[in-house]
């Protein structure tokens, strides 16, 4: 396993690799990897010759009362992972490195980037979209993976490659939850042991919320007012951002379910925020809109 | 000389050139092809080895009360002046195809965009770097090619490729003129004969500006209300823009002249909006500051 610092090698390497034909499969992570990341790592490692990971905790998608700072790093356990992976090559660039002085060029997928997460963290997306299209430039990759966890930002990313004719499959792997069904998430550390145990709160208001779906109750702000009930109800819930009931590819509220719906919840428990979200196909109409929801998630490269 | 529309297709054409080792040399242009863009066809032509030149009159770069529908198109004249030049392909995208239904996303070089053209022209050099970023995706240039006519574009075009991570070189040549001076540009063809005699008082504004300042002269003020006086008394110049005497990578208005200064002009001429521009290197420290601008007049490619 090779560790890579600099982007120039980074892009020469991976240019080497694409001139002999063989694919890459690259993970954009920004450490402190837990089974969700590594579950993407297996899968770029299973359906490329070379699979890239990069760790790089990207000061621009923070606000300036965010985490940014205390954001868990963990360089060392990491490589320990990723060499039991069999990852090929880590990539860590220094912050100088990709955001020298005079730094000025920003990317935004409007709209989208404004819903849900984007109206609680300005600016946010912008610099996810932003650090994501540099991370591809210079890794090159055939297929990036993301984890649905962060359904959003997958959304906005398949999008910007799509509208900006960059020729790579983004590839949306399935969440990964500790056995009590909280999604794991690097942010997961913050918890306290009260806390931890009141997170799961999150997974089970889904999981009742998509089955009242798929029981053939139609009104979603009936099922947005049970979700917020069953949030409150947890005392370690301080905030709830959002929860409730959407369209998942505009991210536009429903009132009538009609289609593919995006449960998404966004709560703070203490002082940590966390994100989860479940993707409930159609029941009426399920061959239809399960195609468009499958197209979603693995989504072939259109230029 | 070939002729490609679909975005897929010309892709595929340049990965084709990339993986058998041949270089591509890339102008985009909005056709209307003039003495100027064909400079840059030959430059492309000469250093690569296969010439791709775009036409595609972009919208977004249009104001809504801009000339997107009079826009000059000549597809016909263009594509006969491409095959004398030995242009090898020529890419004309429809509208429809690089910006279909529920296209979003957006590049922005923040502060230098706003800047000059970019205070008169909102949203302009973010519909431009856009699309360049879209055609250098597609394209998959080892070079493009921009002409220096339009300054703050090229400095846009290079600052976003170098933040984007791009592997890229971006070329700028110098600007064509008519025998009597004035720029070559697709907008003279709106000009009436009155409009057209008037119109090289644009390039001895800028001649005599230079001079003053190879002369010695620092005071920057003095220069531009020079310019303003010389470009006021051609009563076919209706509105001024701006005139004046800038730093060339920031665009901020200079007091005084200490290194590379850039003299840039807009102005309305009739209903016409013309621009120019003149790059004067140091007096008192040519070979720091030319040096400088020789390099970023001919970039290598950093990644």
């Amino acid at each position: 396993m090779e560790i890579i610092r600099v982007p120039r090698i980074m892009h020469d390497t991976s240019m080497k690799f694409c001139m002999t034909g063989r694919t890459i499969g690259f993970v954009p992570t920004m450490g402190a990897l837990h089974e969700g990341h590594l579950s993407l790592v297996r899968r770029a490692k299973y359906e490329n010759d070379v699979a890239v990971v990069s760790i790089f905790v990207n000061p621009i998608q923070f606000g300036p009362s965010e985490d940014f700072e205390k954001y868990p790093r963990d360089i060392e356990g990491d490589t320990e992972k990723l060499k039991k992976e069999e990852a090929d090559i880590i990539f860590m660039p220094e912050i100088s490195s990709l955001y020298p002085d005079g730094f000025l060029t920003h990317i935004e997928a409007e709209k989208i980037s404004e819903k849900l997460c984007g109206a609680f963290r300005p600016g946010h997306f912008r610099g996810v979209a932003t650090v994501v299209t540099k991370l591809l430039n210079i890794a090159r990759p055939t297929r990036a993976y993301f984890g649905l966890k962060d359904f959003q930002q997958y959304v906005i990313i398949r999008k910007l490659v799509k509208d900006l004719n960059m020729d790579i499959d983004i590839v949306g792997c399935p969440t990964v939850r500790e056995q009590d069904g909280l999604a794991m998430s690097s942010r997961n550390a913050y918890l306290d042991r009260v806390q931890r145990e009141a997170a799961p709160v999150i997974y089970r208001c889904l999981t009742e919320a998509s089955e009242l779906i798929k029981s053939g109750i139609i009104n979603a702000q009936y099922i947005k007012e049970l979700m917020h009930e069953r949030l409150l109800k947890e005392p370690a819930v301080s905030v709830i951002d959002y929860a409730g009931v959407y369209e998942p590819e505009t991210f536009d509220e429903l009132s009538e379910i009609k289609g593919d719906t995006l449960l998404a919840v966004a709560v703070r428990i203490g002082g940590t925020r966390l994100i989860d979200n479940m993707l409930v196909e159609s029941r009426e109409n399920p061959d239809l809109n399960s195609g468009n929801i499958k197209n979603k998630v693995s989504q072939k490269k259109e230029i």
